[in-house]
């Protein structure tokens, strides 16, 4: 049972530029096609848990939807799930760990966690358990940035690296709880 | 001539924690020793520049003078170096670029360029070439961080990847001027 986070960051740690864009994420050119360990890691997940805020900017791509799993929407101020999205996407609140009780419960095990807000949300109590960091080799000086303020350090230890198309490096990390 | 980064932060980015510390970049065991590549490093510069306040935390610990090179430091409130360092540490003031090509014309080609406002301060006039980040794995989720504020994006080259004592790993990026 894990808590999953598999994201991009500038060198800088910001996950968006300052205007909201994601654009320098693909400017590295990747002619073959490389998918950086997404696939592997959406195989392993059972569901993924993102604020409002990154639903809304996956809704806003000009794309297919992009999940095959279920995605658990936290907010306490959306209503309802945008229309024809009912059966894919699903809102829940309150507390973060009913939350995971009852997602774990219901056998969501494996947990992609996206978003800077959710992903600090869910380290300021110190659920997550893995971190996938995707370095784009950009220094973006200003924007969203994915770490934000702890009460206390928490501990990692670092499995592994990837280099991908000769310019991004893939860090993995496991909470150290010991 | 480059102007080199050597420097180690947390996962999220900072230098220091939230007390000023450095205690936690010592967290990890080294039993071999490892000197993390920077004996290499130090054997290729020139010469040092550094802030006033790396120097007071440099001559603050309770250890030998470590640099066996010129440490040129930037200050505009400095009036003399502290004594029995007047053959080791040199002020310097005065825009950047100046300071720079007077420091390269006296032969002092390959500059370590050290502590988090000075690099900042560098960035901000795209003046350093190469950074050599060490990522300890451990997230302070506050103090001085690294990284600052651009007017514009960095783009970056990748050039490799090196992990130590089966914890810490390091990235060696290059400025991408193209």
């Amino acid at each position: 049972m894990s808590n999953i986070v598999f994201i991009a960051t500038s060198i800088d740690g910001y996950i968006a530029d300052k205007d909201g864009g994601i654009d320098w994420l693909h400017s590295i050119p990747n002619p073959e096609g490389a998918d950086m360990g997404f696939v592997a890691h959406f195989e392993r997940i059972d569901a993924l848990v993102m604020g409002r805020n990154t639903l809304d900017m996956v809704l806003s791509l000009d794309i297919e939807w992009p999940y095959s799993k279920p995605v658990f929407v936290l907010s306490n101020s959306m209503t309802s799930i945008p229309k024809d999205y009912e059966d894919k996407v699903f809102l829940v609140k309150g507390p973060l760990k009913d939350i995971l009780k009852d997602l774990k419960g219901r056998g969501y095990e494996n947990l992609y966690i996206d978003g800077g807000i959710t992903i600090q949300n869910f380290l300021k109590e110190d659920l997550i358990d893995e971190m996938v960091i995707t370095t784009i080799p950009v220094l973006l000086g200003g924007g969203s940035p994915l770490f934000g303020e702890l009460i206390g350090p928490l501990n990692f230890k670092h499995v592994k690296t990837q280099r991908y198309a000769d310019a991004i490096v893939q860090n993995f990390f496991v909470r150290d709880r010991m």
